[in-house]
């Protein structure tokens, strides 16, 4: 007995101001790999579309040019309206659409690319990721059911990164991303992809690194995201803090806020 | 007997698009008192430079056209030829000049807004931040014996950044910034300035935090920085990783990388 795989929609925003990059041969197989898979994909290929990192009243063609800028309540009151920039309404669509959404980029300076921070700046409004119109932040915000995967690329070598690597677990430098912004809006972050030592990569490792992304993309609505704890779950207090005696025996730093 | 404090200089890069926020008001603030104590300050603020966020081959004048940009390679070459955009040219005599950098922004997601984060991608280049050409990475790095400090304002409020808060430690948030950049590149990071619940800062709190910020800047260069182990100093091995029993007993996640 054999089961057919649901076809899903998949959203892959991809930030590499070179299209012969490794980062764009990466998002381009990953487009070729979940198309055969019978998977909807749409791509924002932020480089190519021009996408302007900066945030500022342009966002918000209804905000009068000489009432001073809120960010906030600006990006509430457009996302409430209907009436945000265009090319922000026409992410949020897409991120509508999307059951998962991947994030295809080179790790600069331990973050991802400004243009993909202004995709984030910019996309993920008030009202629309987080607010009091939409649910609750973590877990049950205004994006859940959708997956979420990071797929970057990294020059330094993996132990650099490890356990007790000079630079950080990863896991920790990826937590503004995957907690923050992914997990806070509602969304089931999986465990990054990476392809480690990117400034120089042959075609063994390519091959290598393409197999080992063809594994994971297969795995991609089947693989368990990250136990991130709830806030509906009884875990912390009013003031959001993980209450006494929480966490699971033997963890420390960010990992407290995981399920055992 | 008095001492007359050391005339410094300081380089405050400020991001935020409106000239009324809150964010403007303290950078504002700390020039005059900065310059009322006798420094000299530059000032970087990038939105009204309409600072260009996203890195591309534009950075690199003498890139050929055709030629695939590989931007560690291209930023190395452009900076040991002396031939970067003149914007970015400007923004590293900056940082050379300077005493202490201060970055003062608003945190959106969990770190600086994307014009700041292209601010850092296309100014901290191969070659003149890190690289073969500098000094080693940490401590001694390319721009050792430079004070820096995170100045931010922050919506959320301050427990959900505490100890067990459910967005994760703010010295865990903003690791990226202060180990990723400053002590990567040899700057010696402070604890953070900043304000919280900054979405609506009513004239009391305003004046509480020009206070607390101008007692910061005071001690800009007598602060302790916060005590990150150096590469050099036999703590890590080969790989980067942190020595078996080398920390402090007690310390778990990122704090493994203080020394006592």
């Amino acid at each position: 007995m054999t089961t057919t795989p649901q076809s899903r929609n998949i959203l892959l925003v991809t930030a590499h101001p070179e299209p012969r990059s490794l980062t764009s041969a990466l998002a381009s197989f990953a487009v070729e790999h979940l198309s055969a898979a019978g998977h909807q994909v749409q791509v924002s290929d932020l480089y190519a579309m021009k996408w302007r990192a900066a945030l500022d009243a342009d966002d918000f063609p209804d905000h009068p040019a000489d009432r001073r800028l809120e960010v906030l309540p600006a990006q509430g009151a457009a996302t409430r309206a209907g009436r945000l920039s265009p090319d922000i309404a026409t992410e949020q669509e897409k991120l509508l659409w999307s059951d998962a959404v991947i994030l295809q980029f080179p790790m600069w300076w331990f973050s991802v690319p400004a243009i993909l921070k202004g995709w984030i700046d910019r996309v993920f409004t008030f009202e629309f990721a987080h607010g009091p119109s939409v649910p609750p932040p973590y877990s049950e915000g205004a994006l859940a059911g959708r997956r979420a995967l990071l797929a970057t690329t990294i020059g330094a070598r993996e132990s650099a990164f490890s356990e007790r690597g000079a630079h950080g677990r990863l896991s920790d430098v990826l937590h503004p991303l995957q907690h923050g912004l992914f997990w806070f809006t509602g969304m089931a972050p999986l465990e990054p992809f990476t392809v480690h030592g990117s400034v120089d990569v042959p075609a063994d490792r390519f091959a290598a690194a393409k197999r080992a992304y063809a594994s994971r993309l297969d795995r991609l609505f089947t693989d368990a995201p990250i136990p991130y704890r709830t806030l509906t779950g009884g875990d912390y207090d009013r003031d959001l803090r993980l209450l006494p005696g929480t966490e699971t025996p033997g963890t420390a730093g960010l990992d407290i806020h995981l399920r055992a």
